[in-house]
């Protein structure tokens, strides 16, 4: 199996009303909820593709019971992969994020609530549940922000616990947990842009990827958004772009880029198919009337004219 | 016991954010969640007064769950009266209703779900365990809007039964459900200003607590806002007004005002002393830090001090 982490996991609303307008009072008239937090959105999709996938991470509270619901309602609707809840009871409230888009225009207004602080004894209960699952995984994704009350080093010692059981690690993070962590010697780091030049301080992605490797990263992906993927691996470097321009909502297509990639890298794949997998997997999920799920459709017809390429700099 | 329905209950969540920008991405930085629903405010000002009373109306799905634990919570921090949960389950989801508030005006931007519908057996279900709950009760307070499967004539079939049981029934609701539930003759309406001109057509308060007297009600009690309350009888008309200007949040008010009317008709007090209760108690509520409180102190400081007068009509 597949093994995604998601330290900071959320249960996700999705409120439509006609028109948000600041100090008025509103009528919903649709509501959402899915399971949030990248990893779990990234075993959505690793399930969907037929990978049996085991999410961890933290629930508690009502709301964890919620999350919990909801990941059993992704389960049953789950292509072919198994998707098992493997998280970890917590005292405290799993938080909630609230996106309410106008119905006209699209746009979102985005709340999100901090989440309960980790107790020290709960970050121990994690560290042993992720040791054992650990064992029976081909690879692990570890994903998105740190919650309060773990330590800023958690992803470093998360990506050392993998390498020594010999499982392929992906990390996906952000600001000063990717410091920390890609100087623990992850086999893959998949920054976005913008997350790449804060990490190295160049605006060049190929630079940039390669100043990411140098920090520890075995291979470094990075996603250019509709311009495609970027990698760099010990001996190679390749551009990997969609075929044609993909409107829709981007919400989770890095997330499902991330899917790609790890479930490629499972099933011994080379770089290039990885690639070409992650790439077609973003497009169709911006294509993806809800988001954060992926076209299926659309990824089938891309996958085969996404184009990857020697990759040189630019700029 | 006093007994409180509401059918379209509520799980009230507050966010706290610095200042809400439509389209942007907010971090919440308080969350509070508490029971919704004018019944429920109803109730835990009555427990609070030392009334052990019950709460009915429909709970259902983990927001459900949500809500029968913050009445638990608030039921442990009721003063002297207890507070029982006798709500119906329902298959479907309580509905959740979000104000964000922005900390630097105290603005507050409403989102309210609709909530689910209730089915013709769930409904069935109520009015059985309605029947059984007056067996016990000594008044009995109607509270707020419907939800969706419920019938436009619910009330007045509730009134009915209320009255066909020797319990005294008030009615605290608006629109068609206001306008049906009165031709049943309830012995109390506390309607607003606005809402007793949209069901009389009469902007002057007297005149309408009149009209609303002829359309079935035994008594009218009508709140003013600042100005206090206007109560109609059979034999009398009485205006109440607070002795001072008190500034703060209105949310509850209302709700505070049938809890002061109900309890002191529970203890068999002249009109006159049931709207000094309900004045103070409004007050009293406006003036607390938490929406739908009511600060102790300020209530008993003004009980004494509120002045009731014999009505007459103005303009």
């Amino acid at each position: 199996m597949i093994l995604t982490v998601t330290l900071n996991a959320a249960l996700d609303i999705t409120y439509r009303v006609p028109e948000l307008r600041r100090h008025a009072s509103h009528r919903v008239t649709e509501v959402v909820e899915r399971p949030g937090g990248k990893g779990l959105n990234v075993a959505r999709v690793l399930a969907a593709l037929g990978h049996d996938t085991v999410v961890t991470g933290f629930a508690g509270g009502i709301t964890g019971e919620a999350l919990r619901a909801q990941i059993r309602d992704a389960a049953r609707s789950a292509v072919s992969g198994a998707l098992t809840d493997a998280l970890v009871p917590i005292a405290g409230n799993t938080r909630r994020t609230v996106g309410v888009v106008d119905a006209a225009t699209g746009d979102t207004t985005q709340l999100n609530e901090a989440g309960p602080t980790i107790a020290a004894a709960e970050w121990n209960a994690f560290t042993s549940a992720y040791a054992t699952l650990l064992a029976d995984a081909s690879a692990v994704a570890l994903c998105g922000s740190l919650p309060p009350g773990v330590p800023v080093g958690a992803y470093a010692d998360l990506v050392r616990r993998a390498r020594a059981a010999s499982v392929p690690v992906l990390l996906d993070t952000s600001g000063e947990p990717l410091h920390r962590g890609i100087a623990a010697r992850p086999d893959l780091v998949k920054p976005n842009a913008a997350e790449l030049a804060e990490l190295t301080g160049s605006t060049e992605p190929l630079r940039a990827a390669r100043a990411a490797r140098r920090r520890g990263a075995h291979a470094v992906a990075a996603s250019l958004g509709a311009d495609g993927m970027l990698a760099v691996t010990s001996d190679a470097a390749w551009r990997a772009a969609p075929p044609e321009r993909i409107a829709g909502n981007p919400t989770g297509a890095g997330d499902s880029a991330v899917a790609g990639l790890l479930s490629a890298w499972a099933e011994n794949l080379p770089w290039p198919d990885r690639l070409a997998r992650a790439v077609a997997l973003s497009a169709a999920t911006v294509r993806a009337p809800t988001a954060g799920d992926f076209d299926r459709p659309t990824y089938e017809r891309l996958l085969p004219l996404v184009e990857v390429a020697p990759a040189t700099a630019v700029g």
